[in-house]
């Protein structure tokens, strides 16, 4: 059978083997579920850059800008990181450039594997259909906070690995830690969710509707896919 | 109020600070439980070290040599890692010099720190008594496994966290995952470690007896602490 794993952290990627896997890359709060929701309103193509100053040179050549620092849109961006953003009407049919604090690190860094998908409590059910019918082995790459684990990327890996337990073996103990917090929490998703130390930062900045909305399961049927350097839905 | 967190791995202790903390060592199977039975049986002191080679350097300076590397004793060394081993009559008043995969590692890692004390449910009670009463913020530091979390030092840092909570503020996502884990598995507390990665390894030796002894809770009072690089019940 194949297998799941968890990563909870950039920083431990290298860790794991990207090798012949499946990734799924994971940030709830708040770039994953931002480029779900973006790329279900119809944006063409977002890309992942670590650094701003490269984010910067995307906009002359027709990008829209986003990202942020801290939890702070980044002057001279566009737009920030809130998934109402990404459902702006302009933005269909535009490509979205994206630089944040821990999301497109965690893309960045999982170069190397075979596919890159994007997971969100979003697009839950669609992910975990897609990859209980793919054939790879499955590795769960959380954004985290800062390099360390945080707990709605956790939440949401067990989530994951709840959808496709009987499909596949768990692999590892980060998947066993998830997937049992998962079912511990699952009743009270959004409030535990919520008692996060991000979802604490972030509620300074008056994003709680943010939060709330992030944690919408399975409200689009779309799997993103990283495809020459960009996150598309796939034709 | 004073804080209490988590780091699941020695991997990820740089993103913790270390500075006027006290910093608990954790490696439930079996180092730290390992080395709260030899101080409880008697054993004058045990000196983690990280090379096999500095450890056999110890044996003609009158140390026990003890260790394994992926849970096998270590050709040369006088004994493993088994708990059952370290109640030896033989060991009382002698000194122990040991090298393990994970959990001397963890301890040289935590150096920094103001103090350094080691904790297993076999000191669980004692442990936690002595915490409260003590004037630091806290920090678990777990050994994990080759770099990655594992379950039982995640489950003992929940244990841990749940005995001190009305003393102190949990801080940071890693404390949260740990204590939502421990009180989740809590009721069947052995059958969940028996389930992790580390033990499905370790019962390949024949070790599922020390496996069941590591997880008795507060079956000796006392706290071991680091001092002059020597782990020692202090005076």
């Amino acid at each position: 059978m194949r297998s799941i794993e968890v990563c909870f952290t950039p920083d431990l990627i290298r860790q794991h083997s990207l090798k012949e896997k499946t990734v799924v890359v994971v940030d709830i709060f708040r770039a994953t579920s931002c480029i779900v929701t973006g790329l279900a309103h119809g944006v063409k193509a977002i890309k992942p850059i670590a650094e701003i100053e490269e984010t910067l040179l995307h906009g002359p050549k027709g990008y829209v800008m986003a990202g942020e620092r801290g939890g702070v849109v980044v002057e001279g961006f566009d737009i920030g990181n809130s998934p109402f953003e990404y459902q702006q009407d302009y933005l269909a049919s535009r490509k979205v450039a994206i630089s944040t604090t821990n999301g497109s690190q965690a893309v960045l860094k999982s170069q190397g594997a075979s596919e890159i998908l994007v997971g969100a409590f979003l697009n839950l059910e669609a992910l975990a259909m897609y990859l209980v019918e793919s054939k790879r082995d499955i590795l769960i790459h959380c954004a985290g906070w800062k390099g360390t684990p945080n707990l709605e990327d956790s939440l949401f890996a067990g989530a994951l690995i709840d959808e496709v337990a009987e499909s596949l073996t768990i692999s590892g103990d980060s998947a066993l830690i998830a997937h049992q917090l998962f079912i511990s929490a699952h009743e009270n998703l959004l409030a535990t969710a919520l008692k996060s130390s991000h979802a604490e930062r972030l509620k300074n900045f008056g994003t709680e509707q943010d939060l709330v909305f992030c944690m919408e399961e399975s409200k689009y049927a779309i799997v993103p896919k990283l495809i020459e350097g960009e996150l598309v839905i796939p034709t």
